[in-house]
């Protein structure tokens, strides 16, 4: 009998997709479910995370488990044998842990508040995800991929920075992460994006474009007007 | 040749206590090195934690990791023998990071909050740190600890609440963590602090009450006064 292996996510999540990227490189077959947030969560998903009522969840033989470094970790632990996430040895596997729990605590929410402040705020939230961005770059040390010479957890970790950051960019016109202030860390996103496992779990370019444009032109009416 | 194990931490920290508890139910001696935070850190802390330069902060063999959570992780694996701190199964295992993380990410922002927030906000912050104490009675389950029957990843995170949270309530008056209230959870932190080896790895009582006493007749001067 088959395995149950369901993912709750939502399309534009890089937190849902990492999960799925997770699974592609392990070789894993799933069954995904699209959740409608954050306004329509259904009572699965309320059901399976009651603590964050997010996304995503992984559904593994009913057991469900929340937050998508943590569902990583059991991912890699669970299919040991297929493709290995994590670095075997224990410093590096801390060094790994170190470095995506840094992506999530002050990277993505510098990152956040960069793209998406309001323009008085905008100037310090800049500053300080552009020194996440140097902290990773020197993090990342030349490497082709944070984890070595494949994809590893810091790599499923920084999806955001890999493929939707620079979306994001093209849809604000902002520049933070370029090939001249940050070479290594611009080539490992071509490098990243590249990987043909990864692309499989990205979301399509136009869509995500479109949501970006939609979310500037809703910012945009909400704000005062100069009159 | 004996091993190099070296902790920065500083004494009222509960991050950098919860890296000596976990030492200590390894059995691992370990040299303890006290920094001056916030205003006179050393040279080897910053250089051993550029990315946060802040405690805990362990040195094993010349390897230094920051960061409570993968250093106790850090430490289960490369003392593999002795005292296992995670569970061994998978989804145990999982459920063990997802409720540690749930402390560090919700609870502890929550509970400080509701202790030290100025009075205006404390009404919305006493409610949430509340809802995230039921939530971690509804985890502890009417375990005698988290980790079972004996102290684990869950409880040495909880460490906060198992000792500092009544110290901090005993200085304010302000009673979030009551066994009317909780009664499981209030039971766990009796439980937890009357462990020998918490025990040793928990700050004088007078002194930490000292500690939250001055903090609060710092807080009352800085206070606009009335006239």
């Amino acid at each position: 009998m088959g395995e149950e292996v369901k993912v709750f996510g939502a399309w534009g999540s890089p937190f849902s997709r990492r999960v799925e990227l997770a699974l592609k490189l392990k070789g894993i077959q799933y069954e995904y479910i699209e959740e409608d947030i954050p306004k329509n969560k259904s009572p699965l998903l309320l059901k399976y995370n009651p603590v964050h009522k997010k996304v995503p969840v992984l559904l593994h033989n009913g057991n469900p488990i929340a937050e998508s470094l943590v569902i990583i970790e059991y991912i890699d632990e669970t299919w040991k044998g297929n493709y290995p996430i994590l670095p075997e040895d224990p410093y590096d596997k801390a060094m790994a842990r170190f470095w995506a729990k840094f992506i999530d605590d002050r990277c993505l929410p510098a990152l956040w508040k960069a793209g998406w402040s309001p323009e008085s705020e905008r100037e310090k939230a800049v500053e300080e995800a552009c020194e996440c961005l140097k902290t990773l770059e020197g993090a990342l040390g030349g490497k082709r991929f944070f984890g070595g010479d494949k994809v590893g957890l810091v790599d499923i970790a920084a999806n955001f920075i890999g493929y939707w950051l620079r979306l994001i960019q093209e849809a604000t016109g902002q520049e933070l992460l370029s090939a001249e202030k940050f070479p290594d860390l611009f080539k490992w996103t071509d490098e990243f994006v590249n990987c043909n496992v990864v692309k499989e779990s990205l979301p399509p370019k136009d869509k995500l474009l479109g949501l970006f444009k939609a979310r500037i032109a809703a910012a945009a009416e909400a704000q005062p007007s100069a009159s």
